[in-house]
């Protein structure tokens, strides 16, 4: 332990360096951060100036900036992890590209037999409607076959990658190309905050594929949450428990409302003295007709 | 004229080179581009494969694609524009940093003395309760005089510049330092289609300042329209028409529902075989309280 | 073929569409391109303004900006190409994160049975003393052992898949754990021309692993050279061929030099009309001992 | 101060928050940073595992890294600067388009009157032939005159940007086009390492502005050099103090070696174990014309 005078979050110092598990063999470690909710603030008030005067506290000036879209101030958290991860997840991991990687190398490194086999519950069905991902659970035992297919085969694999290196002396950056997507990589990933979280959102959402939302829940829940609560509080709300209708949605969801209900709520609360109100009024108001909508000038 | 195998768009073509005028002095032309609506389906059926054959049509892929944020396909189109525009506006301009630019140096040229001037009924009072933009509009009288003034004043700090140059041969670098946030500069930009998008999404925002708001609307009916027709109506929809409910707003929506026709709307759609249909009922189950949503088990 | 007013390049529209080969089953196809040399010129002369007018030539003034690292003219060049690459290499590919992809996916599509198999004359023993890559060519006999039994492997591998698949309907982004790293995997990859130099420079280098240069190979030599002739020379002159010596070398250096050489060349050259020789001047002078460097001022 | 886990350096405490002056009233302050050389060290050893133990020494492999171009470990390094800097060097500043900017916005502040006057004894002539920058300084009194001149000119547009504001309560982001471009703005700037670097190598360079400059010489000596010492000092040495020869560059050398020096050299270091002079060693074995090498193979 030593001192600092930057910002500190006592619980992210709790969790520095320990492992938290993920799938068979995978984790996810906590190597640094830097920021918390106030860092952001004090960024934001540094932009908007006298502008973020009228929102009083810190919670509302983050929910706002999630609201409206000023992501940049998020951008000024930065976290770095230890992942221990899959290939075929890693593959989908760097796809996003905001990130730092230094990954370890089959070209300078012996590869370690390390491999994820997945649990019998988690095995389904190829979906057939959806354009991806799982259907219905396939049944234990055939489950349980395929599990040890898999691992078998892995075995194999590994088996025959050190053959290449003992028996041959073969350069590893040849040899590796036998080795199976399911073989353990491991990496350092260092990201900011606003695009953590946007990573978050495609990966926690349910398309995603089960095994990288098993990562990203353990980022969001153990570390993100106690890392920054207001900002995460926000994410949530804005994000993740948000609906988005479209333009062609909005006809039909007018035809569902009750008139008379949306009709005085919008009344009610457009000029409400809470932002987050005033804006649902502003929403709420393209749901009224045309004809219908209260006029704000003079009609004699 | 050229012959080229390569993706073309007529009515691109006809535009390339023309300038259409944004602001007083101000333009944007189009250089280059690179793809069209079906560039985008191609590298779309390339990733998801036979899972593209279920959507047939390319602009229900197109929808698809946006409606569920796969944004790589439309980073396959490209264009490139020359944009002439006020200083204050490209330093908002540039906050975006996916794009590629070249911008008129100030060190190497003598900068031309252009500057925007706001006309009269543009001019408006600065809001009181929102935290930026404007209010209602100055009377004429009073708005000409300030169109004046900073049009005098801009005279003023050209001819000080140009004053420096040729009396006491200054170098450039540093007499440009009284040149005000009025005075044009131009540049090469070029982004993708993608990265594009966001910007407009942000720019012909209402929250956005009307003069950068100009060009958003320029680049956007004048160019991606005519660019990639199937594209920019599922980003209307989907983006700009669209209308995002947060968390917190659910349960008030819920509570102006009328609860029968919600219900059966749900019921009806949930296994459309329109995607938009089935994703509505999806969205709209939200608003059902739990204890009265249609329970999907056995309920004797 | 249709007509168009962009920039064109006879010598890409030829190879449009064109596969080239790259190891066994892989290759590099053009799908699109934008610009040309001229249009790096174009760019350039919009940011340097009269600053360009002392290098008249296009050729010229692309070598000044290549030597002078202005580098954000050659993002104005843009170019998309189709790919087919074994997953080991693809992993190295996407390390260079300024590009556009959409790759096949393994969650939607059935991956055909295609993988790579190294030749016999390419296997080598990993090198003891460099810390990556290859060293001496393995044996005919048992490099030809080596290619057996990757190929029998690969087979094993994709049999297995497809009997998951088959037998159990497995869902396909678990079943694809198994496949190995050389298994071949399709993208669209665009970028625009400064970065796709950059991954030349590192790919094409021989610290790259062998496969991969091949890709860079062909990319420069079938592509980039007919695209951006000018460009293309100014990046090998000044890239590729050059040499870099850092502070500790310098000493060294001189020590080796012909003192009335070295002294005699500065003299003739430091005022020299060609750019590129007034710099060599310039380096060279920071070879001369202090005591012996030419005096600017007087001397009496 | 709080205690942490996270990787410290006390130099760098001792400076949290203390201005450093820049220009007439800029300043740079370091409001946070993440890792030390010793994290470069760590990624690395992840990245390149059993490669990097024959570099058993921070300092060496640190060097290593840099001369190899292996940038990523640089990544791993964030550092968060509050920065006061004028417009005109903003707009430079900005170009650098991978890092985190929060800046003062004048939509929503209003632009306190704060503005660059040059110093007398800064203000110099334009160059003639070099295509930007200054050249012979301009004689004490006429300098002094120019910068009355910019100061008085600045005052006066602050004056009636206030008036504008009060007189006519004009909104605040159509007001501030009246402002110079020396205004001063501030910002929350925030970069990984190896991109501060590549910033810091071009704005350090002598053809960059003499403002830019100042601040990136008191960001490099009065931050990174005692944030990462290992590293700033292989900066030093394999960037800032390196001299690059292109290809054409080469034949000239080579023409004013000592021949037999330089071919005893290279023999005699061809298998150093010293990284540095083997590297040292190849570089000058290509100034040897290609029938005075020495052979590698049998000479009978």
């Amino acid at each position: 332990m030593q001192s600092t005078k930057r910002s500190c979050v006592p619980e992210m110092e709790e969790i520095i360096g320990k492992e938290f598990k993920v799938l068979d063999k995978g984790f996810v470690r906590l190597i640094d951060y830097m920021g918390d909710d106030s860092a952001i603030v004090q960024a934001a008030r540094v932009s908007y100036g006298q502008g973020t005067k009228t929102v009083n506290e810190d919670a509302g000036l983050i929910s706002y900036l999630m609201r409206h879209r000023h992501t940049t101030p998020f951008e000024m958290c930065e976290i770095k992890l230890h992942v221990k991860l899959p290939i075929f997840i890693a593959r989908q991991w760097f796809r996003h590209r905001t990130a730092n990687v230094n990954e370890l190398s089959g070209r300078y490194s012996v590869i370690k037999d390390d491999f994820f086999v997945p649990e019998s519950h988690c095995i389904s069905e190829q979906s057939k409607d959806a354009k991806q991902g799982r259907d219905k659970a396939i049944d234990p035992h055939k489950a349980s076959m395929i599990s040890q297919q898999i691992e078998s085969h892995a075995l194999d694999s590994f088996a025959k990658y050190n053959h290449l290196l003992e028996e041959y002396n073969l350069t590893r950056e040849v040899a590796r190309v036998i080795l199976p997507q399911s073989a353990y990589t491991e990496m350092y990933w260092k990201i900011d905050l606003h695009n953590l979280l946007h990573f978050l959102s495609l990966r926690m959402a349910s398309g995603a594929q089960k095994e990288i939302r098993d990562y990203a829940n353990v980022i969001a829940n153990d570390m993100v949450q106690k890392w920054v609560p207001k900002t995460y509080q926000s994410f949530l709300d804005s994000r993740v428990n948000s609906v988005n209708f479209i333009g062609q949605d909005l006809e039909h969801l007018a035809s569902m409302m009750d008139r008379d209900k949306l009709v005085a709520f919008v009344e009610e609360h457009r000029n409400s003295k809470k932002g987050v109100m005033r804006e649902l009024s502003d929403k709420l108001s393209k749901l009224i007709p045309a004809n219908n909508r209260v006029d704000d000038g003079d009609n004699l």
